[in-house]
């Protein structure tokens, strides 16, 4: 029976902030990519989210970003190597501790926002960030975005990479993303939502937005948890592939 | 031949902004309390502290404070239970991952400033920091005052406390520290310094500013480095001891 | 026909998080107090707050709290004065400006959450506050708590002060509010809590507690926008009040 | 007699972080650029810098930044424009404010590191900056880079631009600055230094890197005061200018 990994950001609440509906979402995915303090989240609430994931047996990955709380991380920001190594170091460490005091581990990274954009293609800042994990602990699985130039950078440097691909998005004939400023980008249809990912975990290929098939590799899918909405589309689509037999699984379960 | 460890608050600086001289100190102190971000300290530079720490074979401690840069961590905050201790699992993680891949490890815990003092004394406070080490690593050693109720708190939970005596500080017949808004409360005579602290070491006493003799169990002492005064008074300080047959140790080593 | 104001705290969103409807809560309230970006409001938030509230014809004040994001200016801050001073002056000058280029003006000023309740009884916090408006522009006005020891110092220094009463909330017999720890505290009948604010504009009194009448000199009401039960609750008072002939205008005006 | 202006970064302390030498540079400079809490300054430290500025009837200018301590303000940030906007007049507020309890008053604008640089070539966040003094107070000067594209754009949309030069750095024939990456694009040598600002405000020419003269408009030469060799060559470029009869002015004097 076929497996696949659904992947959202949790723990993006800060504060008196709410953002998304981690408990809501901990019932669908089986990696839940917490947020780490330099983009979103606070200890008292990364920790309360790391217990919830661990509770349901969720894995739990280190959503690392840009220190830009005002700009939710999704600003590019021109950071030199060093600092974004110690950064991502930094991160990954604070939330090991509050995983590991909760009984839990935290098992991949994966970069969000402006910093996963930005990776995904500039060789600088993603050496910076593969350094940082061959620093730290090179058995922790970087997630990446499927068919980027980034998954042989970290391949090379010998870290294992997970590619995923985007539940709501559309593709090009190449397979990388029709980008967010173009018609049709986000698709908010669950039931075609739920047809793509299913034949993408089928056979491997997305129908792209000129109709042609493309080819990706992905070993994880994100779903997103920030609205009502949202909750809903994650929840069909698990419900979707479970129907057709294939069975949401952590990526660290699969590959162990 | 006996033994006592030297710690001083290292790796302050903050991005463009300088604190201290930490590789001077580095040549002085057995113990590096090292920032950890929430009162000073930014990742790339603390990773540069823990590194110069590390090839020196200085012990590594995670100094955690209240998260208030602009106040350096010295203003009272009236922080709840779960906020503190999850604070201080954030701040003793990031040093770890830091620390680790540098080679190295955190092996105790110092409060910083006002949350040093607080907890001195204030049970609530001290219990989240208590609990923060507990439900982290219970074999991190906990820095306290020097006859504050904080140590048999700590024991009483089953951590490993370590005693500290100020080196330029007047004390109380009672062994508690006379008030900084008293005159006489800082000490500057480096030789007067040196024999206070040889004594303590050799007898367990310090003369008390009355001039009797206030009992003091310490198992090491902070010097300050913030000042090229402050980096002068703890060579001073260490090569009076060493001239004196005191050898200084990390009390880490001490212990084990 | 009498008027009373009613206030509420707005532009408290910061970044990509929500906080309570400030569109809804323009078309209740007479006066906005904003926030300034130290408990919450990033620049770009406030603005457009602003911009609604010189739109609808609502007064602005300036929110002003302690530089505490992560516990939204509820933590007690032990800070210094000429920092506090400081800190109010920015504050009010950052909105100043964002309400000029708006075309709108900050005609007062109502401190926020934990500088609000500390400053009501603590001298030398008030102070510094106190401080901050004779020094940048005497004329703002500043909110206090009804009944408060506040109110006589701010007079004393030469300053205009409004009293304020929170329409959900419980008093003792002596005019001052029920902590919040005590059962009874807050009130969640819409019908009631509009009875008691008709009957504190009319008559100047508020039922205690104990069912004995407190007096309470009050030109403005406190009302919550960060739920929709508050919104509701709000939106029902002013229908109450207007209803029995009770205009809601803005205390600037009413004096003006 | 000719007159020319002399600006450099002052208030840029922290908290317990100091930089460089205010009162120093003070009695060199006609022009103080105040950092405004964004890449560096706190209130109490800008309003304490913002005083002895006053005393001493240095102009004051508001040094805007991106909002980026721990970089500094120097790190290119993809800001999005209205941000970028709200950000410049929050900043520029809150200075007005301090200075103003100080009575002072702000009277141009110089945008710091990054944004500084930025804003010189690239359009569009120019344009947000240029909206922000036009929406807060058209008639706030705006400190622009000697040749820079800036200058059109700012006074195409009417407002006052004054262009300046670097002391201590290079320029190509083409009157733009040498990049800091290449040989000899810092000068180190105060009385080189001296003679080519001399020729600035005579001939209106700098002697370019290749030997050839490049023509630059400057009606302001910027002078940094962040080391002590820094402060030293401040302080000899003023007397050499003196000595050859030319005053230090501001320009916000010298315009009106």
């Amino acid at each position: 029976m076929p497996n696949i990994d659904l992947n959202s950001d949790l723990g993006e609440s800060f504060g008196q902030w709410r953002m998304g509906d981690d408990a809501a979402m901990l019932d669908v995915v089986t990696s839940a990519n917490v947020a780490c303090g330099f983009h979103a989240g606070d200890p008292a609430g990364i920790l309360r989210t790391v217990k919830a994931a661990a509770a349901k047996g969720v894995a739990i990955g280190a959503h690392v970003a840009y220190p830009d709380l005002v700009g939710f991380g999704r600003r590019n920001l021109d950071i030199a190597d060093d600092e974004l190594t110690a950064d991502v170091i930094y991160q990954i460490g604070a939330l090991q501790a509050l995983a590991q005091s909760a009984g839990a581990r935290v098992t991949y990274v994966k970069p969000h926002g402006a910093l996963y954009n930005t990776i995904a293609h500039d060789r600088r800042q993603a050496q910076a960030v593969i350094e940082a994990l061959k620093a730290l602990d090179s058995s922790l699985v970087l997630v990446c975005l499927a068919g980027s130039p980034l998954i042989g950078w970290a391949r090379e440097a010998g870290l294992t990479c997970v590619a995923e691909a985007f539940a709501d998005r559309a593709y090009t004939p190449e397979g990388t993303l029709v980008s967010r400023k173009l018609p049709g980008a986000v698709l908010h249809d669950a039931t075609q939502v739920g047809e793509r990912m299913l034949r993408l975990v089928r056979e491997g290929v997305i129908e792209a937005i000129d109709g042609s098939l493309a080819r990706i590799e992905a070993d994880s899918i994100c779903v997103h948890g920030d609205s009502p909405g949202a909750v809903e589309m994650a929840r069909a689509l698990r419900q979707h592939l479970e129907n057709a037999g294939v069975m949401p699984k952590a990526f660290t379960e699969i590959r162990a």
